[in-house]
């Protein structure tokens, strides 16, 4: 992309002027769907999938040749308030398995033939504790939403998106609590697995920080500078850059739903070209799905992040494509139509 | 298979020396799963998935290069009584359909790499209308579960079942009703379409039906006899003979889990080798799937029949097994482990 926004009012500029739906590509879709062998609507979700698809590729018929899967990795600073289940370090340990092909990611990838980024977001430097200060200066949330729009190139047909960041459920529930309301204990969970009193000192940690950054959290994208993080911002750009360049987008699970409900917070129709994959098994997801209006594809009871869900969907969302665009007509295949 | 059983009583035989779990092989599934590079349990499902193969092919490591979909094809007397939306012809249009490539199924097992079956059962002569005599003479049913256990040949990794016939959800409900009991209102639904005056006249021919024979459905099997079909009588010899192959079973939506749920209602562990893949939107799926106690891998709202949930399932079972046997473990990659 050539020179990317570098500050937040421009990020909240390209937000305002996001493109619309293809309604004409959406209701050929539609048409095309009534005319194949199956009693209309009997694929369900998988008819609605095609014509989403259309809808935001903003063409007839949609395809589905080449699907990315972009994972965002970041260091937080909370992350030393001993808020995960895991040492900080684990982020940059899991990268490495990323790039060398040993994660769940890697293997979810190759079963719908994914091709895979993995964006390494200054690791060893984390965010600020935002316990303490806010997360991002201005310039540095605005630069990683500009980073993370790059996962976003032409010729890619859907964006899976994903993170990896030790700590960065506490981020995801701080920034549920500031956008939504309600109390820390409504959104938080145990992330990779924190129990007992430790939860308990992660639900106040949550808390506390928003009620730290409170008046300065003025609109959702303070909201996201002050509590979030660097791979959440790129989340959020990532979508952006994906509606404007016609790219559909699958989320994934609580914190990668929490990012990209910072855009939905500024403007309700900022995510209509994202479906959320899944339904994670981290309790705050529940709510935060209620809260933006989405309803996900399936709930395996998954937790795991780094675009484990979302990957998952691609496969669904390449038989919704398969089954439109491959199957017969009632009038090619000499098939009878409804009596009754 | 050598010389197929051909008494419903060789049948009863069958089912009450079924093999076992192999709890061994499940084990080592348990234990590899949690040496693997994610917080235990994080995987959800999809660990569950990992196991449950294992368990049910016997083997450890679990293996799915060969998955199978195979879908029974039949015509049911009960059809001339205008209980489906569609004329009982469609049947033999869609065997033609599945054989040249044009339906549905067709473009979902190209997805996932699956080997098509489709098994035509004398579609030129329906079943007995079941709403004034037995839909089948004692020999055809077991002729039918015999001529279902050939879908299970060595090599199959695991199988997917389907079904095709037009009035088969009358002839669904119509099982459920008389192995679980309640009023036809309970199991009905528009199977293709049905409404209004239609869908009154099916409730009432599913609730005469299973009065007219309740005396003589002395057990599971007569009630598949009296009020069953010839495609559901084979899926539940493909179920058989899965589970004496050591086969794993995916199971399609109401009409195939009706079929199922005979073997179920004479064992109560008849199913444990079996997975419905989906909630159809069929109505009496959702009781059914409570009374045998099954919980879906997902819900698209989808209700076609002919396989299309279960092939669609055979993508969940091939990630959650290349995650397995793929991944790295926390020692081989070099991540620390949980610190609390």
């Amino acid at each position: 992309m050539a020179s990317p926004p570098v500050t937040l009012d421009e990020m909240r500029s390209l937000l305002a002027a996001l493109p619309g739906p293809d309604l004409e590509a959406g209701s050929a879709a539609l048409l095309h769907d009534r005319t194949l062998t199956k009693p209309a609507g009997s694929l369900g979700r998988l008819e609605a999938i095609a014509q989403w698809m259309a809808t935001w590729q903003g063409k007839y018929p949609p395809q589905l040749r080449h699907p990315r899967v972009a994972i965002f990795a970041a260091s937080h600073g909370v992350a030393a308030r001993g808020v995960s289940a895991f040492p900080p370090e684990v982020t940059g340990q899991m990268v490495q398995n990323f790039i060398s092909g040993g994660a769940a990611i890697n293997q979810l990838c190759e079963i719908v033939d994914a091709d895979l980024r993995v964006y390494e977001m200054a690791i060893e430097e984390p965010t600020e504790d935002f316990s303490v200060a806010p997360a991002m200066t201005e310039e540095d949330c605005a630069r990683a939403m500009a980073y993370g729009m790059m996962a976003v190139e032409s010729g890619i047909d859907i964006l899976a998106l994903g993170e990896m960041g030790i700590g960065n459920t506490t981020s995801a529930a701080a920034l549920c609590l500031a956008l939504f309301g309600g109390a820390a204990s409504d959104w938080v969970g145990p992330g990779t697995g924190v129990t007992g009193d430790r939860l308990a000192q992660k639900t106040a940690i949550i808390d506390e920080s928003v009620a730290l950054h409170r008046t300065a959290m003025t609109d959702p994208f303070e909201v996201l500078r002050h509590v979030g993080g660097l791979e959440l911002a790129a989340i959020a750009g990532a979508i952006l850059a994906a509606r404007q360049g016609r790219v559909p987008v699958l989320l994934d699970g609580f914190t990668c739903t929490a990012a990209a409900a910072v855009l939905y917070a500024a403007d309700r129709r900022a995510l209509d070209h994202c479906i959320v994959a899944h339904r994670s098994a981290e309790p705050g997801h529940t709510r935060l799905l209620d809260a933006i209006g989405q309803t996900p594809l399936f709930d395996f009871g998954m937790r795991l992040g780094e675009a484990s869900g979302a990957a998952l969907a691609i496969g669904i969302v390449k038989a919704a494509l398969a089954c439109h665009t491959g199957m017969a007509s009632f009038e090619s295949a000499g098939v009878s139509g409804k009596t009754a």
